[in-house]
């Protein structure tokens, strides 16, 4: 909430490229730099200095003239603004090969997302763990997620269901959808829906490749 | 390339709504519906019905007046013109936490994605074998694809060396590299670039989330 008492909404394409500042910025301090220029970071990641500079204008942090943007500061900046220092309680529906897959990549974690169960209608699934993660009945979910309160809903189910199970756990509180499946859901306005379809970008990168032989 | 020779390359949002239409109507035909108009697809997707004809112009199908699209026909052409029906080679390169999800994941292969082989420089995942797919040393990349030849490269190593792995792929002879790091890596014009950041989603998603708080 702070952020935007005081700060204008970030727009989404600027909120996109924060990301590869702050993996860039990570890199040099691995590299014992402590400053960063707009310029410097400009070289880099191919986007304009001014472009960069506007962009963490968004962000609590200001540079100083020659010396540029304190190193530390801005990691610590960028990772409290995209939210990765805070833990976000989730939970997954569909644990199946790609949702299965999603359970067992600690790295999320890293970046905020907690996975604290993951629920499915096939009882050959149910009652396992996935790098500790609890697989539940789906029909419990209204009733465990008073308990667990998780806040966001990754969406890994065929697709011919994921309408219904989205609004599922929209029912049982999930206030944003994670969607990997490559169906157009549509949710209620004050609900966040992210989506992510691999299979998209397969197709666009598939279509590329072949423009190019 | 029979697609470019008769049709103008298809811009790339176009292109990313295609697998949402491809994903209905194989919901609609499991509901053993026969034909459907980009009317009826409209209302489900929320993208409207004169986009939806313009964009499945690029694609080499026709819809008939009253009717609409068959839709069995549709599915196949969506399929082959997305690439999903083709299998394309790949490798990947950084077998930790999402690495091997990816791997783990046999999804991929049902829409044209087959990884032959992980690659790592860590001892302790060289030699092992996820899902099928055996982890190979980084060093023998190079002699191995030789055989392999994969023209994809999957890329989920640590962000600092993204950049140098990605150069090493290209050496390898991979055309296309799907980036799964933060990194902004830089490729040469002739290599096809697609760029998933879970990482970016992940902080998008957060910070809608806190603006609805």
């Amino acid at each position: 909430m702070a952020y935007n008492s005081f700060h204008s909404r970030i727009p989404e394409p600027a909120l996109r490229r924060l990301p590869w500042y702050l993996s860039y910025v990570k890199l040099l301090k691995k590299q014992e730099h402590t400053h960063v220029s707009s310029t410097q970071i400009a070289k880099k990641i191919n986007v304009s200095a001014s472009q960069i500079a506007k962009d963490l204008s968004f962000v609590d942090i200001t540079g100083k003239t020659r010396v540029g943007y304190d190193i530390d500061l801005l990691i610590s900046v960028l990772e409290d603004f995209l939210g990765f220092t805070k833990m976000h309680s989730a939970v997954l529906f569909g644990v199946g090969s790609l949702g299965a897959a999603l359970l067992s990549d600690s790295g999320l974690e890293q970046y905020g997302l907690k996975i604290l169960a993951g629920f499915d209608t096939d009882n050959s699934v149910i009652g396992q763990s996935i790098n500790g993660v609890p697989v539940i009945s789906a029909d419990s979910f209204l009733e465990t997620n008073k308990k667990l309160n998780a806040q966001i809903g990754v969406l890994t189910v065929p697709s011919g269901v994921s309408q219904q199970v989205a609004d599922y756990m929209i029912e049982g509180g999930v206030k944003a959808i994670w969607n990997f499946t490559p169906f157009r859901i549509t949710v209620p306005e004050d609900i966040v829906l992210q989506n992510t379809s691999l299979y998209a970008h397969l197709a666009v990168m598939f279509n590329r490749l072949r423009e190019h032989e």
